[in-house]
């Protein structure tokens, strides 16, 4: 089913892929303590579901990402965000695995969210749709994998956001992660984590076309808090070497500094492309739940305080990968989860690449992280009994 | 003299300290080309200047500081900003040492800047005033000390920003400089220092209040945009450390998370507050033109590209210092600039403090530090020929 979907810059965008109703015979009950439902999930799939239903890989994005994993973006017209994974002979080999890609709840890609509408009042949810928690994304992929007929994942993966839903799925759902791969993430948003994605929503909120949150049914755009949250974000997806590497101090196309407030370094422009080609493709108010999702994400808090007791009898086999210039969520972050999995003797493997290219490295062909995730995967499917 | 100075808040407030016309008689050219004057500049003084005027020692201060070194603000009422270094008995001895204070170039507590009055247009200079560099701080401090008298600084000192202005001070007037104490700095403002100055700057310039610059012959002030950016900068004064042993994940006067957009977490309320009172004490068109001062600043360039040129000869004594945890300018970027001043055979010494307080420690009661600063001005003061 195909569904239309407006794009920030007012552009009306046909989202291909499928979607469908959730929630109507049973709402889903959330950690906020509001029942939703119907909702809608808009999702995209790539490959062919085997005969046993044994072959899923759910590829959960992140904080900005959505179901358009491996092809071109509909709204945007660039590649899919992990095109470079995903594909006929690539590590997440379309011509072995059915992987799905699903826009999480709280989104702005087809799944419900803020900017959706609210079916009681026939109005833009805006703020009044409930607020979310990592969990409850995993609770209505669950669903959806209900819906798909897959009683189990041969894996759940994800980078940042991504990674924080493959942990959820491995503790919420233990029985139906076979494998996953949790990269790039934490167990819990740390203060630092925190204070950034709380620039980003003062940002967004600061902006008076923002309405308090009601912009849709007022006809404006919080497009301009929206690309300085992106901005500020931005430069914590990457790390003081690669933007010094990329840019340095480069002027952007003139000979000298002009003595004014125009982008007269290459960082400051490619910034502000950043920032403003992200508002033509998001939602205000989503980025405010998405961030708050992530924020509220503390998977041991959930388990009396002790990260291990989240894995408790654990059969899934975890892949948990980190990147040394990632800061965002740096390698101690993934090394505690590490730990707790070893704490409960799970089979889990650890790997930190080496790379001077900051958090985003999970979106980039980086050779050594495309071998762990090929070897990781051909390893588990062969246990999994996967025939190529 | 004392003069006035309206807080954004609107309170007119008596400045305390002095205040005087400079370039009257010859302009000062600026970096951009301009010459300007006349101009004025505010600065605060402690301790007494010594018959020989030998034991002068000029406080720079960081982006936001200000005169008001060691008394109370007369904005805020708080205790200035480095009253813990500077007095009776304390490193920057006032019983020994005349310590001078002085509003930068661009600043607004006193100094011209473009919250001042421009004495052509009877206006506010907004963005007419022209776009200052670190070297032109430099400059209206050293007409400052002509004013004041004072051949040669016996220790030009500062953190951060006041570290660039101590490099600039050794390099521009090498034989007015005894001794030089950059701290917690860098020769070159890096990409990643470049694009975090871009967010505050474009989270002011979205701020519709800010009216194109022109706010205060509006009647309007961009408090919101300046409240973001100083948030965002805020984080980076910090360190992952630092928030997690302040903060951690710790609700704010709260049993539970709200699921709502509240400042649920500590690290929230403590962010909002640290926006929301800056704004009172700061103009936002002057936080455009002091960033804009340091991403312009790049030594090095104005030498070749060779640091090391910027020094030669130089007969200055120099302690250069850096904080482990400091990653606004960290360590390499201070280390370099000792190897610059090893390669023209200066006197420096180097001291790499162990702390997990951040790029702030600067500004706070760190004992290693504190002796290093007291260790290097008693040695340099006995070099100098200064009696207790």
């Amino acid at each position: 089913m195909n569904t239309s979907q407006r794009s920030s810059a007012g552009h009306r965008v046909e989202l291909p892929g499928h979607r469908a109703t959730f929630g109507t015979r049973e709402k889903l009950r959330l950690d906020c303590g509001v029942e939703l439902g119907p909702f809608t999930i808009g999702w995209q799939t790539y490959g062919r579901l085997n005969e046993d239903r044994s072959n899923a890989i759910l590829v959960c994005h992140a904080l900005t990402g959505d179901q358009f994993v491996a092809e071109t973006h509909p709204i945007t017209g660039k590649p899919g965000w992990w095109q470079s994974m995903v594909g006929d002979g690539l590590p997440l080999d379309t011509s072995r695995f059915f992987i799905i890609g699903s826009n999480v709840l709280g989104g702005c890609m087809g799944t419900s969210g803020p900017r959706e509408i609210d079916p009681e009042t026939g109005q833009p949810w805006g703020l009044s749709f409930p607020v979310i928690t990592v969990a409850d994304m995993v609770r209505a992929q669950a669903l959806l994998l209900d819906h798909l007929g897959i009683e189990q994942l041969f894996c759940v993966i994800g980078g940042s956001m991504g990674g924080m839903q493959a942990l959820q799925w491995a503790a919420s759902y233990p029985a139906r992660v076979f494998a996953a791969v949790p990269i790039a993430c934490a167990a819990r948003h740390s203060a630092q984590n925190i204070a950034f994605h709380e620039v980003g929503r003062q940002a967004i909120m600061a902006d008076p076309d923002w309405c308090g949150g009601n912009y849709l049914a007022e006809g404006r755009n919080p497009s301009r808090g929206l690309a300085v949250a992106r901005m500020s974000a931005h430069i914590t997806y990457l790390s003081e070497a690669a933007l010094h590497r990329k840019f340095g101090r480069n002027l952007q196309d003139r000979p000298s500094v002009t003595y004014g407030f125009e982008a007269d370094f290459q960082v400051e422009s490619y910034l502000r492309h950043q920032g403003s080609t992200f508002v033509d493709r998001f939602d205000a108010n989503s980025y405010l739940y998405i961030t708050r999702a992530c924020d509220y994400f503390d998977l041991a808090a959930e388990h009396g305080g002790v990260l291990a007791n989240a894995f408790t009898g654990t059969k899934t086999r975890f892949c948990i990968v980190s990147f040394t210039s990632d800061w965002l969520y740096p390698t101690p972050e993934n090394r505690a989860v590490m730990q707790a999995l070893n704490a409960v003797a799970a089979n889990v493997s650890f790997v930190e690449i080496e790379t001077d290219k900051g958090h985003d490295t999970f979106l980039l062909e980086e050779p050594e992280f495309f071998a762990t995730m090929q070897g990781f995967l051909n390893g588990a499917a062969e246990h999994r009994g996967l025939t190529r």
